[in-house]
């Protein structure tokens, strides 16, 4: 009787207050397709202010901060990088299924004019100066989920803070939540990383290259820590995209959370229907759904 | 109003229907301490007839098999182990934050008096023969998750399948549904693959060495195959554990999912309280609290 009475309000539920995704009448276009034929007008330009670039032995990784969720440790870690802080530290963690971590090995190296410490900022009020494109489809960890600017984002009542899916770049900190300057980062390289929502600062998502981290041989040491001092990866440097002459600079775009073009990627994947696929998902959650990134057409 | 209505009514759902995960009134004690507290009877030895070992030239790669969900194509995989099908073939694609695959990269191996052609056993009936331990959390892609079995699974109505976790080994196939056989396998290396649930056979899961799969260079081809022969790893072999001599067995043992430890295992990570947490998730979904594996203690 109990279950009887809970299908039919869950229901009521879904029809009434929710809304629930449509199947699309004509089978999706290709992805390729889909992007191919969006105006120009869809994408936005990567800020060279809010634009990271790392240099690794084996290529470059591209990191978009995000100064809405994360504005005083942004201004931090750039104040690092405009000293130089980064360059010759290294990879030092590459924990299987969770996190790739780099800094100071030895946290030894004077933060110059850096702050220490930092405020955390593990979340902020949900409200309009957030450019926000919800998902309507259900999350295990929040009421509402979709994209704030391009970062996929969580909301529970009047809070909202950014959701460490796959490439979300986040702040190590000790036990003390003041202790996350920004001197040391992670991205997250595995699963998405759930119960870090809200317990940690994040700063925003590697847009490129994130197979460099992803695919380091994972530390031996407790929570992946490389044991040897030659299992690091060096980081050549660091730099800020506005920092770097303009032919230099990738020219990098993302796909715009709020267009026409996204709602198309995103129902593509939420009912994904070609040869191969033979019985759509009917839903999508945030972190399967990130907005595409591309160099942009000359 | 409607959006009042819709909390209201969101809210009796949750009181009168589900059942939320009661906050455990101590703080959890460390994972560690949890399992080493935890009695042998809560342990499931792996089934030597259901265990497979796939040697690499970096080590181990152990594969739990799902009788329960896919039998068909599981007797295929044991035939094909069984004539050293898979011997010296390769891992031949490494995709990232998706999966690595192994197979023939000629597809001319004969299969010898394996099976060509196996119906797709994608979803099978939800019923009292699977021994089915339910999360109460919810879910985006399912009406409910759980475990069956020790594996993780999904259920909307009276099918149920094994979701796509990480870690969890599918069965490659190509647009004919009745082409997976067995003779190309994947794991899941990146976050979970939800898209991919009940379109394909799920025959099992990596419970160890799944860290020499994730962290293979990525190939540079089309969907990650690598594009040269001598980018492939080679598979030295596969063995079922039933053919290995009992003092070569590694003696694996999984965590019940029905055990009072793993409820226990489950509550500390949805309310994860220790000195470095500060704000519990309150949830968790399917894929991140996969049960523990360990060496059977002697």
């Amino acid at each position: 009787m109990v279950k009887v009475a809970c299908r039919l309000l869950a229901l009521v539920v879904l029809a009434g207050c929710a809304t629930p995704p449509q199947a699309p009448i004509a089978p999706p276009r290709p992805l390729s397709e889909v992007l191919a034929a969006s105006p120009a007008s869809d994408w936005r330009r990567l800020d060279p202010e809010n634009t990271l670039y790392m240099d690794l032995p084996a290529g470059r990784v591209v990191i978009e901060l995000a100064p809405a969720f994360a504005p005083r440790v942004i201004a931090n870690i750039k104040t690092l990088v405009r000293s130089r802080y980064f360059d010759g530290l290294a990879v030092i963690r590459s924990h299987d299924n969770y996190v790739a971590q780099w800094g100071d090995p030895d946290d030894t190296r004077p933060l110059g004019s850096a702050q220490s410490r930092i405020a955390p900022e593990w979340t902020r009020p949900f409200d309009a100066t957030l450019r926000f494109a919800p998902l309507p489809d259900r999350d295990t960890y929040a009421e509402q989920t979709g994209f704030a600017g391009e970062f996929p984002m969580a909301r529970t009542g009047e809070r909202a803070w950014l959701v460490h899916c796959y490439g979300m770049v986040g702040v190590g900190r000790g036990n003390e939540p003041e202790s996350g300057n920004g001197s040391s980062l992670y991205a997250i390289t595995g699963g998405p990383a759930r119960l870090l929502d809200r317990n940690i600062t994040v700063a925003g998502r590697v847009v490129r290259g994130i197979e460099l981290l992803s695919s380091l041989p994972r530390g031996t040491g407790p929570l992946g820590f490389y044991e040897k001092p030659g299992q690091r990866v060096p980081i050549r440097q660091v730099r800020l995209e506005a920092d770097i002459p303009g032919a230099e600079r990738l020219g990098l775009e993302v796909l715009r959370a709020d267009s026409a073009t996204f709602a198309q990627v995103v129902d593509g994947r939420r009912f994904r229907r070609d040869d191969w696929y033979k019985e759509p998902a009917g839903a999508v959650d945030v972190c399967l759904t990130l907005p595409p990134v591309r160099t942009a057409p000359k």
